[in-house]
């Protein structure tokens, strides 16, 4: 029986991706969210659940897709202050000692060669326990904070493919044995063994050698989230974890089935890549008291808020719309398969802008896991066995404590049923993502 | 009677600037640089010292101007290998209270608004400890790892001036009481309070709100060192700590009298522009002592080292030279005023390559001071009674021993002349800058 993995999903900012989140009254987000202590409190709660990592999520501009202004995003705190979740890294992973990170860092606006300079140097500062969500940056307000105008979608797999690509010739280009360090002679390195990169592609070019010596896992994992077509193609090719948000068994079963086919037709062993479905754990000891703050969360979130966030994933100015039009009659730009999965969630093709609007501002359109400890691994198996999932991204209600929730209530009873690790198994986040 | 300031000037790297460094039988940095145990060790020492700071410098590929290859540079540890400075920023504040961190962050990849946004993010973590060496890279190899071509030295403080003003709008855009954080309305944030910058200029575009609330020093303090026309224009009118190296007294003095009478023509306080002289102390319980360790350090830098050392910092090819030339007959492309330095260090006009190159690679063109104690603390005192120095970065010889002795020998003794403090006056770094 395959046993659980997972990671808690967060970002670097007031409300992490609930977006009511700091206002609930257990949550310490909206005071601590910027403070050493907290994350380190963090990292030792998800490093008692065992937990294979803590994911940051990451925008790099306030969204300012709703009434084309930014106002409503910094008011309601949707997904903003964020902070830079790199610098979180060390923090958290010198708290601890096997809990990785996974870091969302954008192949938008950073060259390669710095982007693997950086990982590299994390990989080392962290003890081998970095992850690298690959994302491309695809909010307008991102480009426009940074100058520029944003490229056709249909050129974004193309440079990232070949960003990463530039990075892994980069990270392998240091030999095993470069590193002579011989004192007598001062002879610290073997040039022959430490290859030049000479990289001329369509978007990038580079000449020179890596800056850092090889870092405990040579490469950060690869972690990647792809729903649309050339997203799955570039994560069947190339990732090691993959994320998705599927609202239902059947939809994680299609994916899961899909893109295992494809790592296999990849000419890549399918076991070697693990499979992570968001789910919002909402638990207490009984099933009534864990709806019970599911219904208390669903009302703290303002609804003009709840339209920014949507605004914002979604390209779309809904401030321009009759917030009870069906959502399926809006044509969209933004991020693929967000509007489907919210179209699948809750009341079907009948699901308004106002309704998908709070139900992704509370939780993506990830489903929701309520009830008792029982309850809610009942149905984590059941993801697993028949939603094809290895693992869970768990999104946040209120933090810390619905971590620390979890980790006192479901973890312990997915191990009395044998469906989660005892221990660690090994130092390195790729060891602990794919063994038991 | 002015006290003095120290600021520790290290690399993340395995020889920081004394190349052959780690070969010295004391040394542990060829094995321990990439680790976070060796930094936390290296911040306990300095906050044991009371120093203001870390001082973390900084390039961004290994130099290639020696034979136009880095084959010499990795294979003798000049400066590389290098991680990348940020990283560290928090493992050093983490494990210590007072203690800064300044890092050396190019201008010249990165976006102002990515720049800005990690280093507000920096000062939360740290509390308010962080400052930013404001650097333009313009070795031909970093050029060249990034894919693009070197610019213009014309421009060079233009686009420099342009990127700080970019940052620093980002950094005043929120006002004090922007964040209300009010649980009961749902508001965080009151979007009349935080400016959206329209910026277009020669260099740089952004529109878009600072993505990060004001952190505890409202922007990092900002650090510059200039010694050409432009360098000390801009390091006049920006900076709030000068770095310099001069090989003696005299050009301390000079340096200090004209930085101090253009803060004044820039409409600044003189008084609020701290000014740091680079120097290396080799300290013992003798004279004789340190003069023996000094003798030994010399013969730790290979001269083949030497020459790739020099020739990436200065840009010239000298594999192509007789290293007995006279350095003072060849034109120089690179930074300014380490060839004027050089030449006024040592055997004066007639230094050979071969003698710059040494000497270079041993300690840039800063003095030792060389002795018990007591002559390093009498050196000190005129430096700065006479050369206007109001604080120093200290070179590393061997680390962390060098650190250490230090720490355990030099600051007692200027503590019981009165020239030093006894205790951290503040938490920020600026203050503990601006505050004996």
């Amino acid at each position: 029986m395959k046993k659980a993995h997972f990671l808690a999903f967060l970002q670097h900012g007031v409300s992490s991706h609930s977006v009511g989140m700091w206002r609930h009254p257990l949550d310490k987000v909206g005071y601590d969210y910027a403070s050493p202590k907290y994350w380190q409190h963090m990292a030792r709660t998800m490093e008692r659940g065992l937990f294979d990592a803590i994911f940051l999520a990451d925008e790099l501009a306030p969204y300012n897709s709703y009434a084309d202004s930014s106002d409503t995003t910094v008011r309601y705190a949707v997904q903003a202050p964020t902070h830079e979740p790199g610098a979180l890294t060390t923090v958290i992973t010198g708290a601890i000692e096997h809990l990785g990170v996974g870091l969302t860092l954008s192949t938008a606006f950073e060259h390669p060669y710095s982007m693997a300079r950086r990982l590299s140097t994390l990989d080392h500062l962290s003890e081998g326990r970095v992850a690298w969500n690959i994302v491309g940056s695809y909010s307008p307000s991102e480009w426009a904070a940074y100058g520029e105008e944003m490229p056709e979608r249909s050129t974004r797999y193309e440079r990232i493919a070949e960003y990463v690509e530039l990075c892994c010739e980069l990270w392998d280009s240091w030999q095993p044995g470069a590193v002579v360090a011989d004192r007598a002679t001062g002879i610290y390195a073997d040039p022959a063994k430490v290859r030049e990169i000479d990289f001329t592609g369509k978007y990038f070019r580079c000449r020179g050698r890596h800056f850092v010596a090889p870092s405990p896992q040579g490469r950060p994992v690869l972690w990647q989230a792809g729903s649309s077509e050339e997203g799955r193609r570039f994560a069947a090719a190339t990732a090691e974890a993959v994320f998705a948000i599927h609202p239902t068994v059947e939809t994680m079963r299609h994916y899961s089935r899909d893109m295992r086919a494809r790592v296999h037709a990849a000419g890549r062993d399918p076991d070697a890549v693990k499979f992570y479905y968001g789910v919002q754990p909402i638990v207490a000891m009984t099933d009534a008291e864990a709806q019970a703050k599911a219904d208390h969360l669903a009302t703290l979130v303002h609804p003009e808020a709840t339209l920014a966030m949507l605004s914002g994933q979604l390209g779309i100015d809904f401030s321009t719309y009759d917030p009870s039009t069906p959502l399926d009659d809006i044509p969209v730009p933004g991020i693929q398969g967000v509007k489907d999965a919210l179209v699948a969630t809750g009341a079907g093709a009948g699901v308004t802008i106002a309704e998908a609007a709070h139900t992704y501002s509370l939780r993506f359109s990830m489903p929701q896991v309520i009830g008792s400890p029982s309850t809610v691994a009942d149905q984590l198996e059941h993801f697993m066995d028949d939603g094809g999932a290895d693992g869970f991204m768990l999104l946040a209600t209120y933090t810390p404590g619905c971590f620390e929730e979890f980790v006192d209530m479901v973890v312990p009873e997915l191990q009395r049923r044998g469906r989660y690790r005892l221990r660690y198994p090994a130092k390195t986040l790729r060891d602990n993502i794919l063994l038991d």
